[in-house]
């Protein structure tokens, strides 16, 4: 099996190829090669084909088409802040070059192989704000962001390419991921890694949420994990939306902060000061009960515990 | 009132365009000017300006942005059967173009206007097919056509243009909208036109969905004077999804032939033949009952009757 990382740069993506690498398989099937994209690919593991360059150029895209992937984990793009910030290079990365990725992968089908496996990167930013007290697999979508409202268009078009039979897509909304690294990420739910990262280093945090304000959480680890069980569960063919929220672990700022003092020590707790500020509140502090049942039925599955969680976001510097 | 309609040349456009020439109004609003866009432009009524060319053209473009529109009908559209024969040109038209518009509109802007109002055609064929009982809200919508992936694609970016202020967008999803000329218009739906047009001439008629098939029905008429509803109707700042059906007729195909005989003559009925082919009947021969009391509480009409669907779709061949 041949397997496509766009994005392979990235926190999540990296992480990605490094599973995949030292898996070696994806479900039953033995991985014979592995390529990355990304404007910028720093190390990656010995094998991995490296196509530097732009989603949307014509030389990644002809690279693409020659190496003929079974499988292809579309991660690259701007994240939410960023693009609400810059709408043009928003357009271009969230909503063209993925749709270009989409018609680059449908065009180079040959009839001796099956619909090539998309696995996409979407977003529980596609929900919206002033949800009702679950969130079930009707609850209608109305994006916050256009972050949020290109990702959920690209849904219905992945879908739309699954229903001609040229692609078999699915759509997995990732809640907020962590620990990304410190650096700036342009997402907007990026505290949530400051978060961990403040308190795991003894360091005062100031948060943009309240202590009561829910979120859903998910380490990168356990992300990698489910991202490689999307592309072998087994899809009903009746399924026409082709998305579904990744299980996540609904927890307060609160029960996250005491599981670091529980892990770090009880002194963490006091280096958190409140600052709420309302759009962020509203945006990533108000997220309700997932129902996520039809996730859990196809082998999606949460970090288990938060401790866990924690552990698996920050990685080895618990060891 | 500056107002632009595109798709004028089409069979709706020039019904919408010789309703807001004939009242001269939209809603408190004296239309202090009008345009048409479109690829072919015939006979405009006296005093509507024509922009003859294609929507994505740099041309086009220029002169909808110099004419600072206050509100726009986009009608402009590749049909459902043709944009599912001919995938670029669907996405050309059906989104980019449509994509584009957004943005002109949106850049053209200037801080002495409010935003301005776009009345988007969309679709019933956003729904998809195997439906519940009840159509309401809440239903997920799976498009069954690449045609209606693309409007639903559409309406998700305009609701987004709202929410950043740049536009006051309203999605209208219009039904069967009869009765279309006889020429062939690309839509699958056109048999129900079709079926109008051949009993009222006294011809015989092969009819592609059984006689109990159900469908939404509504006049071109009506469906006019629901879109200049759309763009004056007072719509809640709290619709984060800007998208409504337009109430119907629910009538199946016996019901139609039914009123069609009561109005052309007993013999009428033995004209049609039924040839039900499985994949019309499955988009367009189960519909089931909408549930359109949000569409009614802001104005929306159906057309009241069966025999009046028919009267006005037929216009002036019954006087």
């Amino acid at each position: 099996m041949r397997v496509l990382v766009t994005g392979g740069g990235g926190y999540i993506g990296s992480v990605l190829i490094h599973a995949l690498v030292g898996q070696g398989r994806l479900g039953a099937h033995r991985l014979s090669a592995i390529a990355a994209v990304d404007r910028q690919l720093a190390s990656l593991p010995a094998g991995v084909e490296a196509m530097q360059g732009d989603l949307s150029s014509d030389a990644v895209r002809g690279a693409i088409a020659a190496f003929r992937p079974d499988t292809v984990f579309h991660l690259a793009a701007v994240p939410g802040g960023a693009a609400e910030a810059d709408y043009a290079q928003g357009r271009r990365v969230n909503l063209d070059a993925t749709l270009g990725l989409f018609e680059t992968l449908a065009n180079a089908r040959t009839p001796d192989r099956p619909a090539p496996t998309v696995v996409y990167a979407s977003t529980i930013a596609v929900y919206g704000i002033d949800l009702p007290e679950t969130v079930r697999p009707d609850t209608p979508l109305h994006p916050p962001l256009t972050y949020g409202a290109h990702k959920l268009a690209c849904e219905i078009l992945l879908a739309d390419f699954t229903r001609r039979g040229l692609l078999d897509g699915r759509s997995v909304r990732l809640p907020g991921i962590v620990a990304r690294p410190r650096s700036p990420s342009g997402l907007t739910s990026a505290f949530m890694s400051d978060l961990l990262h403040a308190l795991a280093a003894g360091e005062s945090f100031v948060c943009p949420v309240g202590p009561t304000a829910t979120a859903w959480w998910m380490s990168a680890r356990q992300c990698a994990w489910n991202l490689m069980q999307a592309a072998v569960m087994d899809v009903p063919r009746t399924d026409a939306g082709r998305a579904w929220p990744l299980p996540v672990l609904r927890l307060s700022i609160e029960e996250v902060v005491r599981t670091l003092a529980a892990l770090y020590g009880d002194d963490r707790t006091g280096l958190v000061r409140y600052a709420p500020q309302p759009a962020v509140e509203s945006v990533f502090g108000r997220y309700p009960v997932l129902d996520d049942r039809a996730s859990r039925a196809l082998g999606l599955r949460d970090d288990g515990t938060a401790e866990q969680m924690v552990r698996r976001a920050l990685g080895e510097r618990l060891d």
